[in-house]
C-alpha cells in the first residue's frame, strides 16, 4: 500500500456520518482536533517541526525557513462543509506528504525548506466566514470580528478556539509566518467537470488560472408570528413568501447574468407546523466570471425579497501568478489550465501578494460538497506525482 | 388579587424565553413536567384527586365519577407551540379552577362530579401530531405509531415519556376514562378576530359552532448535494426551488379556494451556505370551511412541488353538539356563536361522540401562536364567570 492510501485510510473514519457517509468536520470541534493531531503525527513521523501561527493554521517544515530562507509551501485544509466529501481539503494535505515521501524514496534532496500547511476553518461551515484561517493570517479578516462570530448554537469562535486549547487572543495578521512563504501550491479535487471532459492521463491533473469573484450574503426576512389555522390570508405577514421569491430570483437572475447563485442555508423562527414564522434568515452564495454580474444578481435577489442583503464575505476576481502558472503547466507536460468558482486559501494568499498556484485532480462527476464527491485512485496518484514534480521544479 | 391572577402569575415564568417573551413548553420536557406538577398542586389544594389516564392526560375530580355517575369536565392543555403565547391552553385550565373557586365563594353546591382536565401534547410541537393526548385517549391515534414518533433530536415519544416517568407501554384508547366524561367544555382564547369586532361586554365571550376541517402534510423534497460555487445551473437538482414553488402555490391555492394554507416549518439538509441542499423537508398546514377546498389546496401544492404530500394528520369538519351549544349560548345571555380554524381537544372528543362545547375569550388583535397573543384581564374574568355559569347550568 502506498503512503497515500495508508494516510487516506487513517483519515476515513474521522467525523463520518454512518448514515450518509458524509463528513462533519467543523472548525475547533473534537473532530477537528483529531484531524490536527493526525497532521502533527504525520509531520513528526517525517521529522518535520509543526508550529501553529497566530491564526491557528499549522505549518510543518522540513528545514527552518528563518535560517534557510523562505520556502515552498504545499497543503490545504482538513475541515469540511456539513455532510461534505472526503476529498475537498484532505486530498491536498495527504498528497503533499505523499509527494515528499516519493521524492525521499527516489533520493531527491531538497535545496530549499518545504512545508505542508493545514489551514484552519477553510469552509466556514461553523462560523460563516470561509477561509477564516488564511484571512486572519493575511489580515483581511478583523480579529475582533472573527472572535465574535457565532455558530448555530450561539458559541463564539473565541470560545470554540479556547475549548480546543487554541488561544483566540493571539489572532492577528502574522507577518512572521507570511515571510516564510516563498511560494504556495495547493492541490485540490476539482469541483466541476472541466477535467472530466479531457480523456485519459492528460486530464488527470490541471493547473488553476483564476478564482471567480464570489461572496456570501445574509437575508434577514421579517414577518409577524401568528396562528396558521385562524389568521386570514390578508392579515398575514409571512416571511416564507419572501424566502420563496428570493430563492426563485436567485436562480433566474443567475441565468440572466451568466453567474451562479444558491440559497443553501435557511433558519426559520419559530419553525412550528401551525405557526406563521416571525422571521426567516437565508444565506445567498453568488459567484461568476465577472464581478458586475455577481453584484447584479445579489441586487435582484434583494429586490425580490424586499430586504437589503447583508454582505458576510466577498472575494474579488483572483488571478493566480501567471508566470508560476505557466511554469507549472509546462513542468507537468502541458497540463490543462482552468478557472474555478470555488474559493480557496491559495486565492487568499495570492490576493495578499504571495506567489501561489493550484493543481486540480480530476473529479469524474464534478460533484463536490456532498458524500458523493469522488476522485479515482489513479488520478489521485497522478496528483501526488505532479506535486512531487512541482517540488523538484521549485525547491530542488 | 383574584385566584385567577394568582395562578396566572405562578405559570408566567415556566418555559418563557427571556428574549422573545414567548413560550417553549413542549410535551414531556422538564418545562412540561413543571406545568403538570403545578396542575397537581392546584388540584390537591382544592381537594381534587388527580389521576393520569393511559394516554398521559391528567384528570382532577371533585367527586368520584365512578360512584356518582359521569361528570362535567372542564379544561384544556398547558403545552405550547415554539415561541407561543401565554393564553393558548393555560387560559382554559386556570379559568376552570377559578370558576370552581367562584362557585365555592358563592356557596353554590355541585350536584354532579366536576373535573378539570389537562390534556397532554395538544400542540404537537415536538412530535408533529396535534392533540396527541386526546387522540390516544379516544383511539384515533395508534399507540405504536405514537410511541415511534420522533422529535427533531431523534428522541421518540416513548423515550420522552419514559424520561418524564410516564409509562408509554400503557398508551391506548381508555374507555374507563371516557365513560367518566358526561360533557366536556373547553374555554380557549379566540385565535381570530370575530369577537374583537363585537363591541363591549357582549363580545367578551363566545360559543363555538364547529371546527373547520384541517390537517398537516409533509413534503419530502429530494435533490442532489453539490458545490454551490462550481456546479452549472443546468446540472443542478436543487430542492430549494421546489420549496419555493410549494410555498407560493400554498398561498395562491388558498386564495383561489377560500381556505388557509401555510408552510411554517422547514428542515434543510445539510443546510450549508455553499452547498446545494440534498433534501428539504417542509410541512404544510391547510384548513378551511369545506373539506373539498382544503383537499384541492393540498393537491395543488403537491403538483407545484413535484411530490406527493404525506398526510401526517387530518381532522374532518367537526360540529359541536347543537343542543349543548344553543343551551350554553342562551345561559350566557345570547353569546355570539362562531366557527374556528384551530383544532382542539374538544373537537377530538366531539368526534368521538362525547357532548362537547367550547367557549372563546376575546382576543383584541386575533394574534395567536406568538408572544404577542393576548386577552385583556376583564375579558378573562368574564370568561371565568361564564364558565361558572356553565357549571351551574350543567352540574348544579
Amino acid at each position: 500500500m502506498s503512503s497515500f492510501e495508508s494516510m487516506w485510510d487513517d483519515l476515513a473514519p474521522i467525523g463520518r456520518d454512518p448514515h450518509s457517509g458524509g463528513y462533519r468536520r467543523f472548525a475547533w470541534t473534537s473532530e477537528d482536533g483529531a484531524l490536527r493531531e493526525w497532521f502533527a503525527g504525520e509531520s513528526r513521523r517525517r521529522g518535520m517541526d509543526v508550529v501553529a501561527d497566530r491564526a491557528g493554521n499549522l505549518w510543518a517544515w522540513t528545514a527552518d525557513p528563518d535560517t534557510h530562507g523562505p520556502g515552498l509551501v504545499l497543503g490545504s485544509h482538513l475541515d469540511s462543509v456539513p455532510d461534505g466529501g472526503a476529498f475537498d481539503g484532505p486530498l491536498g494535505i495527504v498528497s503533499a506528504f505523499a509527494a515528499l515521501d516519493l521524492l525521499r524514496e527516489r533520493g531527491v534532496a531538497l535545496a530549499r525548506p518545504v512545508a505542508v500547511a493545514c489551514f484552519a476553518d477553510e469552509e466556514g461551515a461553523r462560523f460563516g466566514v470561509a477561509c477564516a484561517g488564511s484571512r486572519l493570517l493575511t489580515g483581511v479578516l478583523d480579529p475582533d470580528r472573527a472572535r465574535a462570530l457565532t455558530d448555530d448554537g450561539g458559541t463564539t469562535m473565541a470560545e470554540a478556539m479556547a475549548a480546543a486549547r487554541a488561544d483566540p487572543r493571539h489572532l492577528s495578521r502574522d507577518d512572521e509566518t507570511l515571510r516564510r512563504i516563498g511560494t504556495f501550491v495547493e492541490l485540490h479535487v476539482e469541483q466541476g467537470r472541466a477535467l472530466a471532459d479531457v480523456p485519459g492521463e492528460a486530464g488527470a491533473v490541471g493547473v488553476a488560472s483564476a478564482i471567480w469573484p464570489h461572496g456570501r450574503w445574509r437575508l434577514d426576512l421579517h414577518g409577524r408570528a401568528d396562528h396558521a389555522g385562524t389568521t386570514r390570508l390578508a392579515d398575514r405577514d409571512d416571511p416564507m413568501l419572501a424566502l420563496a421569491a428570493a430563492t426563485l430570483e436567485a436562480r433566474a437572475a443567475a441565468e440572466r447574468h451568466g453567474a451562479l447563485a444558491t440559497v443553501g442555508k435557511v433558519r426559520v423562527h419559530p419553525n412550528g407546523v401551525n405557526a406563521i414564522p416571525s422571521a426567516v434568515t437565508a444565506w445567498l452564495d453568488a459567484r461568476g466570471p465577472f464581478e458586475g454580474d455577481v453584484r447584479r444578481v445579489v441586487a435582484a435577489v434583494g429586490t425580490a425579497s424586499g430586504t437589503a442583503p447583508v454582505e458576510e464575505s466577498w472575494t474579488p476576481h483572483t488571478p493566480f501568478d501567471v508566470r508560476l502558472r505557466d511554469r507549472l503547466a509546462a513542468a507537468l507536460g502541458g497540463a490543462p489550465v482552468l478557472p474555478t468558482g470555488a474559493g480557496h486559501d491559495a486565492g487568499i494568499l495570492a490576493a495578499a501578494g504571495i506567489p501561489a498556484a493550484m493543481l486540480f485532480v480530476r473529479n469524474p462527476t464534478g460533484v463536490s460538497h456532498s458524500p458523493a464527491e469522488h476522485a479515482e485512485l489513479p488520478d489521485c496518484l497522478a496528483g501526488v506525482s505532479a506535486l512531487a514534480r512541482v517540488v523538484e521544479e521549485l525547491a530542488c
